[in-house]
C-alpha cells in the first residue's frame, strides 16, 4: 500500500509544469457570465451541505450500532471521503465527467489537471466529488460491525473510482442510459439511483459476503433486535442528513437562475416528513410502541425517494411519494431480515429500494412543468399527467441497470477481497467489538459499558 | 388515527388534476425580476439553516433530561417537525398566509395547490414552515419526561394547524395586529412574538396542566436540581441554535437586497453572546460555581429577545438587549420554579419571556434607521430615539395578546386531551422513564446508567 | 469583575446618541454597487459556517479529553466566543482593522459605532469576528484539563483585545508585515498564521506555564496515552470543522465575484483528505492499528496548512501540502511529548506547526494564477513556478513574527496570571475532574463512569 501511495504522490510532484489553459483565476468566465457569481455560491454552499451529511451517516451509523463498534464506524465514515476525495481527483472524476467515449465512459480530466484547471470545472468536480463521497459511505452501514478496515479502504477505492463514477457517466455524463429512446431518456434528478441504489446495492453485496453478525439470527434463524448505542445520535444523524440534503436535492439544479430550487426545497421537506409519519404510525400499529429507528429511517426513505423525482412533481406528489417509502421501508427491513441478511442500519432498505421506487416514480407523478434542468425545451411527464408509459419505461430500464451493476461489481469487489485476505474480522474480535482489535482504543473509554 | 391517515392520502390524490395557474417552473418569475435568483438562495439557505435548530432543539432538550427519557424526547423532536410539515401544508399555511379575511385569518392555499403551485409560493411556504416547526419544537421541552407520545402527537396538529397560523396571520400575513393605530403596528422583525412568546406560553400550558414531575419537589415543596444526562449534547446544540439563529434573524429580510442583513447578523451574535455572560456571571455571584446550563439558557435568551428588535437596532443596543435577557432567564427559572412549575428545560424562561422582552425592547431601542423590511418609507423609532410611545405600546398590546392566546389555547388543548384519554404517563412509566413504555428502545443500552 | 461589567454597560448606554454617519440601512450602498447583494449573501453565509466551527472545536476537545472534565470544556467554548463577541466588538475590532497607525495599530471603530454603524463595516466586522473567536477557541484544548475557568475567561480577553488583533492587523489591516519588502509582502489567504498560528502558539505557551497534568508522564519520564472520552464526539467535530472551514477558506475573497472559490473549496478538501490519508498510514506503519485520532487530526492538519496558500495553488500542490501536514502532525505530536509538553488534543501540533507550514507553503508552490484577492495586479508565485525566493522570504519572516508575537504574549499573560492568582486547579481538583468543583456539575450524571 505504501508504494501506492510513493507513486501517487510522485505522479502529483510531475504535476508541477502546469499548462494554463482555461480560466483558473476566473476572470474570464466572470467576463462572459456577470450572473455566474450567485450560482456558484449556490453550487458551493449547496455542495458544503452535501459533504456535511457525512456527519449525519457517521452518527445515524454510530447510534444505530454497538458502543463497541463506534471507533470502527468513525474511521470507516472518515476514510471513505478521504479515499473518495484523492481518488475520484486521480481517476474517477475523469471517468464520469470527462469527455465521452462510445457512451460508456469518459476519458479526459485526470487529476484535475491541464485543461480542467479552470473554476467552472473545479466547481463542477466539487459538486461531484460530494456526491460520491455519498455513494460510497452508504455502504458503510450495510457491512457495519464486522468487516475489517483494511477491506473498507479497498472497497472505497473500488466504488469511487469505478462503480460509482461509471454508472454516472451513463447518467450524468452523457453516457447511453440518458440516452436511450423513451421518454426523455432515463433521467435521475439528484441521484435515487446514482447515489442511493449504487450505494444500497454495493452495500447489500457486502452484506451478503460478509454473512450475518453473531446473535443476530437465533438458532431457529428468526432475527434478532441488535439495539443501536445511542438513539440521540442517531436522530441526531438524521438532521443532519434531512439539512444536507437541501443541498443535495435543490443544488442540482447547478444554478441559482432556475427558481424551481423552492419547490425542490419544499417537496425534499414533504417526502421527509410523509415517511417519517408512515413509518412510525405502521409500526405502532404492529407493535404498539412508537418506533424511533425505523421513524429515522422512514424519514430518510422519504428523502432518497423524492430524490429523483423531485425537480418535476408538486407538493401532494411529494407527500405520497414520501408515504410510500416510509412504507416500502418498513417492509423491506422484515424482507431482508427474513431472508437471513443482515443489514445493522437499514442501509439497503432506505437506500437501495426506495432509490429504485425514486426512480420509477418520476415515471408516474412528473407533471410536465419543468425539464431538464429548465423550463424550456421538452418537459418531464409521467403516466398520471398524460405523458404515457415511456418515461416510466426509461426509469424502469435505469433502475434495473443500476441495481445489476451495482450488486455485480459489489458482490466481484467483496468477494475478491474475500478471497485474497479475507474481509471479516475473527470471530473473537467481533465479540470483542471491533474497537480494540483494528484500533487500538474504544470509543468510551470513561463509562462503564457491555458489549451487548 | 388511521382513517385520518387514510383521508389526508385519499384528498392529496385528488389533487392530481392541478391547475396550472402562476409559475410552477420559475422561468416567468426571472423574467420579470433578474435579480431573484440571489433573493432565492438568501431565503432558502437561510431556511435550511432554520431547519437545523430542529436538531439544536432536539439536543438541548436531551441533553437537560435524564438518560431514561432520551428516546422520548428524540421522538418528539421528530414528530413536530413531521406534523408541522404536513398539516403546515395541508391547512396552516393558509390560515397564516393566505388571503385574508376581516383581519383575522387567511383562508387560501390549501395543499398548495391551485394557484399556489408557484415558486414564489413554494418559498413562502418553504419559510414560513421552518418558523412553524420552530413554534412546535419549543414545547417539547417544558413538557419533558412525563408527557404521553400520543397526546405530543395531537398537541403537535393543533399549535401547527391553529395556534401558530392564526397568531401569525395576525401579525405576518395582514392581520389586525399588524394594523393597530399605535407607531407602525405592532411588529415583530424575526419572531420573539410570533415563535418564541407562542411556543413558550404553549409550553408554560403543558407544564402546569401536567404538573410537576416525580422528586423536583420535595415535601417541603422546596424545588430540586434534575441534572440533564449530557452537558455535552445540551452545548453542542446550543451551538446548533446559534449557528441557525443566523438565519432565522437575517433571512427574515426575506431578500438580500436589503443589506441590512450584516447588521442583523452582527446583532444577532452580540444579543447571545451578552445573554450568556451576564447568565453565567449572575448566577457564579449567588453560587461561587459558573453554571454552564445557566450560560447556555442566557445564550438562548439572548437570541430570543433579539430576534423582533434585530433589524431596527445598532449593536450597542443588542448588547443591551441581551444582558437583559441573560438576567431575566436567570430571575425567571427561579420565579416559576418557586411557583411548582416544573419546566426541564427552562423552555418558558427562556422563549416565552424573553419573546416579551424582545417584543418591548423594540419600542425602546429601534434607532430610526431602518423600515419594515425596507429603508424607504417609514422608519421604525423607539422611545430612545425620539419615538415617542407610540411604538412601545403597539408592542405592549402585541405582547399581551401573544401571551393571552397561546396561554388560553394551550390550556384550551392540554386539558381537553387530558379530560379525553390523560395526557400523563402512569407513575411506573415515570420513574422507569418513557423510553421502553412508550418507545420499546432504551437510548443507551450498551451503557451502565441509574434513572437519577 | 462585575465592576469592569457595569463599567461596559454604562459605556454602551452612553452610546445612544448615536451619529448617522454612512449607511447603516444598506440602501446608498446598494445603490452604488447593485451586485452587493450576492456578496453580502457569500461572506455571511461562509461567516455563518466558521462561526460554527465553534462546535465542532467543542466537540473535538471534549472527545478527546476525559469524561471527567467535559463540563469544563463546554464552558471553556462558550465563554471564549462570548467574550471574544464582546471585548472584540469594543476593542479588538478597532486595533485589527481601524485606522492604520505607522503600520503597528489601528485606532478607530470603538464599540462599531459612529461612522462604523454601516453596513459594509458591520460586514467586515462580523468576519473578522467568527476568526478571532477560532483564534481563541483553539487554545482551549491545549490547556484542558488543568487550568482554571477564571484563568481562561481573562486570557480570552486578552487574546481577543490584543494578540489576536494587533498581529492580524500587521497581516491583514493594512500593518507593516503585509508591506515588507520581500514577493508581494507577507500574505496569508484565510489565515494559517494569522488564526491558526496564533492559536497554536498561545496555547503552547499555556501549556507551558501549566506543565503536564497528572498521570501523562510516568516516573520514567515517558508519556503516556490519556484516551479521550468520546471518540464519536471528536469525529463529529472534526466533521463539523471540515464543513465550517469551507466557509473559512473560499469565504475569504470576500467576494463571490472571485470565482476563484471554486478551486479554494477544492483545495480545502483534498487538503484535508491528504491530511487524514498519511498521518492513519504513517501510524499505521509503526502501530498497525488504524490510528482514528490521528487521522482526525491529520485532518485538521490539512486544513490549516492549506489555508494560507488555497486561493494561489492548483489541485495537485494542495494533495501535497496536505500530505505533508498528515506527517508533519505525526512528527509534532511525538516531538512535544518526548519534551514534557503536554497538549491534550494536539493543537499545538495541528495549528501551530502546520500553521507554520501552511505559511511557508506559500512561497513554494503558488502558481501565478491568481493574486491578492484579485486576477488583476501582481500575481503570487513562488519558487516552484520561477517566483524566486522572494515570496519564501516574506513568507518565512512573516511565520518568525508570529510564532514569537504569540509565544511571547501568550507566556506573559499566562505567567503574570499564574503569579497573581494561580492558574491551575488544585491536585485535587484535577484528579477529581473540574466539572464538580468549578461548576457543580457532571457532564453525564447517569452513567457509571471512571475518572481514569
Amino acid at each position: 500500500m505504501f508504494r501506492v501511495i510513493g507513486l501517487f504522490v510522485a505522479a502529483l510532484l510531475g504535476l508541477a509544469s502546469v499548462c494554463f489553459a482555461q480560466d483558473p483565476g476566473g476572470a474570464a468566465t466572470l467576463a462572459e457570465n456577470l450572473q455566474a457569481p450567485v450560482d456558484y455560491v449556490w453550487v458551493l454552499v449547496c455542495g458544503f451541505l452535501v459533504f456535511f451529511m457525512q456527519a449525519g451517516f457517521a452518527m445515524v451509523e454510530a447510534g444505530f450500532c454497538r458502543a463497541k463498534n463506534a471507533t470502527n464506524l468513525m474511521a470507516k465514515n472518515t476514510i471513505d471521503f478521504t479515499v473518495a476525495s484523492l481518488i475520484f481527483m486521480a481517476f474517477g472524476f475523469a471517468f464520469m465527467m470527462g469527455d465521452d467515449y462510445h457512451g460508456l465512459i469518459g476519458t479526459t480530466g485526470w487529476f484535475l489537471h491541464g485543461s480542467n484547471y479552470d473554476v467552472g470545472r473545479y466547481l463542477v468536480f466539487f459538486w461531484q466529488l460530494v456526491f460520491a463521497g455519498t455513494a460510497a459511505t452508504i455502504v458503510s452501514g450495510a457491512i457495519a460491525e464486522r468487516l475489517k478496515f483494511k477491506a473498507y479502504f479497498l472497497y472505497s477505492l473500488a466504488v469511487t473510482a469505478i462503480i460509482y463514477p461509471i454508472y454516472g457517466h451513463w447518467v450524468w455524463g452523457g453516457g447511453w442510459l440518458s440516452k436511450i429512446p423513451f421518454g426523455l431518456g432515463h433521467i435521475d434528478f439528484a441521484g435515487s439511483g446514482v447515489v442511493h441504489t449504487i450505494g444500497g446495492f454495493v452495500g447489500l453485496a457486502g452484506a451478503i459476503v460478509l454473512g450475518p453478525r453473531f446473535g443476530k439470527f437465533g438458532k431457529d434463524g428468526k432475527p434478532k433486535a441488535i439495539p443501536g448505542h445511542s438513539i440521540t445520535l442517531a436522530a441526531l444523524g438524521t438532521f443532519i442528513l434531512w439539512f444536507g440534503w437541501f443541498g443535495f436535492n435543490p443544488g442540482s439544479t447547478f444554478s441559482a437562475h432556475q427558481l424551481r430550487i423552492a419547490v425542490i426545497a419544499v417537496n425534499t421537506n414533504l417526502a421527509a416528513a410523509a415517511g417519517a409519519a408512515v413509518a412510525i404510525l405502521l409500526v405502532f400499529k404492529k407493535t404498539k410502541k412508537w418506533d424511533v429507528g425505523m421513524m429515522l429511517n422512514g424519514c430518510l426513505a422519504g428523502l432518497v425517494a423524492v430524490t429523483a423525482p423531485c425537480a418535476w412533481i408538486e407538493a401532494w406528489a411529494a407527500v405520497v411519494i414520501g408515504a410510500v417509502a416510509g412504507a416500502l421501508v418498513v417492509l423491506s427491513v422484515y424482507f431482508w431480515e427474513a431472508r437471513g441478511v443482515d443489514d445493522p442500519v437499514g442501509a439497503v432498505s432506505v437506500h437501495g429500494i426506495n432509490g429504485v421506487w425514486g426512480l420509477i416514480s418520476v415515471g408516474l407523478f412528473a407533471d410536465g412543468t419543468y425539464g431538464l434542468g429548465t423550463t424550456e425545451g421538452p418537459l418531464v411527464r409521467g403516466l398520471l399527467y398524460g405523458g404515457g408509459a415511456g418515461q416510466l419505461i426509461a426509469q424502469v430500464i435505469g433502475a434495473v441497470v443500476c441495481v445489476s451493476w451495482a450488486l455485480l461489481l459489489g458482490l466481484v469487489v467483496f468477494k475478491a477481497m474475500d478471497k485474497y485476505f479475507g474481509i471479516r474480522v475473527t470471530p473473537e474480535e467481533e465479540l470483542k467489538g471491533l474497537d480494540i482489535p483494528e484500533h487500538g482504543t474504544p470509543a468510551y473509554p470513561n463509562f462503564y459499558s457491555h458489549s451487548n
